[in-house]
């Protein structure tokens, strides 16, 4: 299998309170190891995990101030990825260093460009203010998954799914019964489905104390390559609901999905959970990201046996169905990205 | 390695009780995943472990009277494996669904047909009668073997093993050196040794309280592809005995092998022990299981080793000995049921 | 990957006292399994670890006085290979046997040479006389390493690794800022420091009580195709030292280090500590000793990683430093070293 990844774009490569000052912090992107440490100003840097001269991992090394010794031979390199000195000689090899990533802090999270350097424009970071917006509350975490990001990426899109797999929190069955409509903005995908006049489901009656029959809205957003975000919307079930209409009153809640790739069959599942019903309650955001945490455990487990099917068999036919819409079109974007990332020059 | 199984023919692919009413069951047979169940009246039902939408597992769905609903997106298969339901809209898509196999129940075994279904006719069931008879006790397990089946059809049809790998249980040093005959009758094989006024074996000391010297007869016959039945007859020793003639008196136990194959290098060994000394003992039945359990527990550590040497040295030349002389003919027979086999047309 | 090795060399496979009599003993040396054992006067054995009739190890069968019975169908062969009985007929099959491996006990050691047994000349065997001589203590010891026997090879050659890895040990910081050169005598290479002038380090703190500044020299010398030793020699600062004329009084020390190759990836590290202060004293060779083996345990882990990182991509640039001379000396030697044995007829 060659695994294609769209290189020119922002990935989500940790949540900034796993990167620790005078820590080397290391994750695999992309087939590629990255460790990343924090300057003295806290300023986030993504380096090649590896050192220039004996291919040792820099992330066994020590961090000196801005900079981070090898822990092999002590050859020293700068924030930049620039070899700036050589243990026992005066010269330093010229053209000696190391691959550096730009790296940019943003919505509590650290966003490694896997392409070519000069263009990285940090305007093109996906916008995922619900994570440190004043009206909302949100919980982060991650998870290492093994299967292809793609398979994640189909997952999310297609919600029906939250009927067989996650009764006991998200899922109702009205969810696989009520169809979805999608769009395309740009290169974006957005996938939008009601469901009315139905009991809420699990993890609603428990946060937030819902019994009677309400109305409920996904809105799903495809970012590609790899962060798709899922807007909850609950409120009264409202005979004759304008559809096509912003919903009033009720509340809303977010997930945020980052998948990003490590390798053609395993992703970093980075994901927060955000809430606008008690946005300065920790304990309200962590209650609710805890049923979110164990929903994903559930995804796991189809995840990885759809993954080991696919490679034990990967010429058996697949059929689609009418809910698999909104994810064929993510999936036909995506190819035409990668083909024209792919022909882009390398430097 | 290409592994290359004769694919219309019963294997059997679970002991009965192994298969509990609402509870999918999983096999993997000649490369190929199989989930299981029964109906509503017990019928076992066979089908490829693996939904024709997003190929998840069926196995990880759940039974709904006499039919297996998906586990991720609902779709609801029916025992012939034909998809006859899609939440969230009115037609299933033609042609959706799943490879049935034919499956039987007989001897106390759930039996798997994995070639072209209409070619599956019971009658080519092997006779394993001894698995229900009255005048037989017989005690059933399984063990998961990292070896390819041939080399435990080899080990099986040359029981001069027992003299060097289980000297504690079945073997003595007579039986290396009495030498056996073999004769073909159609496609099997059956190989006779005679084992004449020498020590009984531990098991039978143990289990029929044996002392002085006896004969003793095994009958071994292989049943292509993948049985082979082990009969022993043990009696009073008698000078001159006519070893053409059936033995009278004394009594006899059967080892009954099925040696389905899982892949290449991995086989699922099936077997029960029977014996006609205590038909109604269950007692008597079980330690003689249990000996029985624990010799093969030696077999595994001598196959799994030979495995290895054949897989990481697989050119290195072989010789053969008399006591070969049998399992030879039974490569030979395979040989050629393989490759008439794949020379079947497929449907 | 193809690995390519020195066969016709003498490869340390074992200390003497892991050999015992009576237990058949099995190591993998260049990609080929071996069994070793004692005949009844304790003289070494060394044959395939196959048997030439089924592949079972002949280290899972029994030594019975000098000679190895397969513990499958009871073949029997003597301490050259030879197989000289098969239970159940009287005549052995003509050319039946196994390879033999020329083995000498030496320096406390088991040495085998893996190339055309007619070419096995013991007087190649590398001197280590530190291992049992009267006036050196030395401790024996091993580990298994997942990585290529030439990176253990380069580890060696280049001591500025101490002061990163082993600064709790062996590591000061003026050992990589003390340049070395490099001498090569026919086939070996022959690396020498000095490191004048500077503090001891942990490891002769705590063992020989140092603290005032010292003199110290490393002579390391490699000894194709994987033998190291690693003479140190520790003394009295002496302003302008003659580094060329050997040093006298203090005391020296010396690591032997044998990497056999068990695969492209997997050494064999058999190391020893001798020392000449107390050569008597087992206790202060063992807590010399001790602190070695803490040493490599630091070793062990860059170099798995390294490996691990050489593996993952294969086809990234490296940078050489001054430090690497004498280890790129060692490589051409092997090089053509490499060559010529390949080119050698095997019989």
């Amino acid at each position: 299998m060659q695994p294609v990844y769209v290189r020119n774009a922002w990935y989500l490569a940790a949540w900034a309170n796993e990167l620790k000052p005078g820590e080397p912090f290391t994750r695999t992107l992309l087939d590629e190891p990255v460790m990343m440490y924090r300057t003295g100003d806290g300023t986030p840097v993504a380096l090649e995990d590896r050192c220039c001269h004996r291919s040792l991992p820099l992330s066994l090394g020590k961090i000196e101030g801005d900079r981070i010794r090898c822990g092999y031979h002590g050859l020293l390199f700068d924030a930049g990825g620039r070899c700036v000195q050589v243990p026992g000689q005066s010269l330093v090899p010229p053209g000696s260093g190391v691959r550096r990533y730009p790296a940019v802090e943003r919505w509590r999270a650290i966003w490694l460009w896997m392409g070519v350097p000069a263009a990285a424009d940090p305007a093109l970071i996906p916008n995922l203010y619900w994570l440190d917006h004043p009206q909302w509350g949100a919980g982060t975490g991650q998870m290492q998954i093994k299967c292809g990001y793609q398979l994640i990426v189909d997952n999310v899109l297609d919600l029906t799914h939250l009927s067989y797999v996650h009764p006991r929190t998200f899922g109702t069955l009205a969810i696989a019964e009520s169809p979805a409509r999608y769009e395309r903005v740009g290169d974006q995908v957005r996938i939008i489905r009601w469901i009315l006049d139905s009991k809420p489901p699990g993890v609603m009656m428990r946060n937030r104390a819902m019994d009677g029959n309400i109305d409920r809205r996904q809105l799903i957003t495809f970012l590609p390559p790899s962060v798709v975000t899922i807007e909850g919307w609950f409120g009264p079930a409202v005979a004759g609901r304008d559809q096509r209409a912003e919903p009033e009153g009720g509340f809303g809640i977010c997930n945020v999905n980052a998948l990003t790739p490590v390798s053609a069959t395993e992703t970093l599942h980075l994901f927060a959970e955000a809430q606008s019903y008690a946005p300065k309650d920790d304990a309200a955001t962590n209650k609710l990201f805890t049923e979110v945490y164990d929903t994903f455990l559930e995804d796991i487990e189809v995840l990885q046996a759809q993954q080991r099917a696919l490679l034990e068999r990967p010429n058996r036919p697949m059929i689609d169905i009418n809910a698999d819409a909104g994810g064929l079109e993510a999936r036909r974007i995506m190819a035409r990205l990668t083909a024209s990332d792919a022909a882009r020059p390398a430097a």
